[in-house]
């Protein structure tokens, strides 16, 4: 029996008490419902952390659908999972389990909160900011030793903890089972805002593309505001095709807020710039 | 409400007009058949977007089966995404929707169209020269608000026009419900051939062990046909195991293509050449 | 026709013989069980070979549940995927076929092997190490032609034999229908010790967020133990919070063995070391 066992309970049957709280599937709807789980991490893409994670799940909850938002994420940048988490979130299937592992404080006592959103929608996170950013309320601290794995690493809480309570949650567990609650004033907040509408931010993360996403919304009333990084202004364009190649541009991105790109090219390779560094946002003239 | 969210009609029923044109699956096979849906991009593994088209099919079509061909594919590079997917068309599952976003022209005038491929599975893509080397015909340019998201950004079509059009033809839709039809002598042709049997080709894109695949099919005929790059010729081995480490040579790779490998190595960085780079056949002697 | 035609038979019907070996399944448990297939490569995440893989599987086992154990293991390491394979099998979902392609001798006549693992599981291995690290027995080589695509390429075995092969055994296929049987007394061992309780040992892999996971497994009675590389010796924690930002520290990683990790940082890019890299275990004094 290793750390890597977790309890399979009989599906629908938890040892948690049990309740209605939170959920949003009438039990007239379909037979035995199984929340689908969404999963979010700053793990790498096909990483065995990933797999690992997506195995935890099924080991609990065998008939629950998992999607993978994103595992490519900056390491540790709690930032970036907050911007992709909570614009990303209309889109998540009605009564989803939101799962995000962006935790550089996994074994000291941050703690791991499980609750609902707004929607309905459930989520089980670091208290790291994305709680707080998630407006996850009531917020429950994970600490009910029968959602998680037998034993518990101190440097893999995503599959020893997150996906074991996220697939207790998704087979019907009530949030109220997993733990005290923690009033929502008392969750971490973000340091910065995630779509601010201030003139100075910071570039969050840089896609695949070398795209660099930014903390400033996008001015709908000022579609020719720009950004200054550094010494340099750039032009504003409303996408990519509407400048020649090679250049150094200011889109409204898909998450809603400014991004800077290269046309057919790489901004973050050629700018020589990424997460963190400042930017100000200049009203179109 | 948010450009994120998307229609969600109740399964089976569109908006759109609906017919038989170009379904592979008999009606008395199962009820109510949904296609599988199969993506293919330039996203990044495990990016976000790639995520978010996930959701955006789940969405309009939450019991298709969705399967990722590749993320992988270098950015924008169309010829790379055309090799993969018609090589890889016969194992795509029958009647699948192939959805393919490598679209550097997105938010210009560039057209998507969808339509039925010879095998009776359904394409939609960018016209864009995937279009034209898929054979798709008819071809129908997607115009049909209904069938795409409430909002459609200028940056990323994939989520907002690509998943949920793909996803309402897995559930049913006409191709011929998205939109006009598109003559096939006017699709966007592809500016290389991607299985040539000319002697002169070029590098389409390196996988993730430094091999480089070309545009230049394999001469069964002559099977000591070997390529030149810059002023190397390299030597023609049946398979990696077949030369010592360290060996840099060229094989009939897994897309019947000549490709350059290096055994043990990657050849991508010890040649330092990569996509574009030309490279002529030279016959067996 | 072309090599990526595999062969379709109608589910539960094989051309092989059939029978009861190795099934972990009862009958009775459900109808017409289909056992789930776990991948684990060294494809690259987001590769077209692994999205081949995936189809190809699903080919022949169109209900077969897919998961993705890894596939950012560093290329033709084997021992990596050894370590990753051996402690994720816990968390496999009972009855699954695990298969793991991680195959530098694809082509040359290294054979691949198929059969039961202790727990009753079945995996589809190269005969490189793997089969051995896995305790494959009763093992047999696979060589029947019928489970396999209808023409194979010499350079992707994963999409034109692991796969169909895992996929036949998913729906029922007997082990011993793959081929003869091979003694596990002749199946190649791993070169060094996965899980070592010696002084000595080395990195095997550096994972995502650059930490560095030694084939050393961490001793539970000397929780003090560290570890010495190059000429540092580096301070032992119990998790990555105990430490300041930016130190060099080593922990038990979630592999349940000794690994290197800068905390907040990046250590195999601080170090400069990587797969291969002796390493020596210092007792904690």
């Amino acid at each position: 029996m290793t750390h890597l066992d977790h309890p399979a309970p009989a599906r629908g049957h938890s040892t948690a008490p049990t309740g209605n709280m939170g959920r949003t599937m009438s039990p007239s709807s379909a037979p035995d419902p199984v929340r689908p789980v969404v999963l979010l991490t700053d793990f790498g893409p096909g990483s065995p952390y990933v797999g690992q994670m997506e195995l935890a799940v099924a080991k609990v909850a065998p008939r629950a659908h998992i999607f993978h938002l994103a595992h490519d994420l900056p390491p540790q940048n709690i930032r970036a999972a907050a911007l992709v988490a909570v614009t990303s979130r209309p889109l998540l299937p009605e009564g989803a389990v939101l799962c995000i592992v962006v935790d550089p404080g996994v074994g000291t006592d941050r703690a791991i909160v499980a609750g609902p959103m707004p929607d309905g929608r459930l989520a089980v996170v670091p208290d790291n900011g994305l709680a707080a950013a998630l407006d996850v309320n009531p917020a429950f601290v994970v600490e009910n030793r029968d959602l998680m794995a037998k034993e518990i690493s101190t440097t893999f809480h995503g599959r020893d903890v997150f996906a074991p309570v996220a697939a207790h949650l998704a087979t019907g567990a009530d949030p109220a089972s997993v733990g005290p609650r923690r009033p929502t004033a008392e969750l971490t907040a973000l340091a910065i805002p995630l779509r601010s509408e201030a003139r100075g931010g910071e570039i969050l993360f840089c896609d695949h593309y070398g795209n660099l996403i930014t903390n400033l919304r996008a001015n709908r009333a000022d579609p020719a505001e720009t950004l200054r990084v550094r010494d340099i202004e750039l032009p504003r364009v409303r996408t990519y095709g509407d400048a020649p190649e090679g250049s150094l541009v200011v889109v409204e991105g898909s998450f809603g807020n400014l991004e800077i790109a290269e046309v057919g090219g790489n901004a973050a390779s050629s700018m020589g710039v990424g997460a963190g560094t400042p930017v100000t946002r200049v009203p179109g003239r």
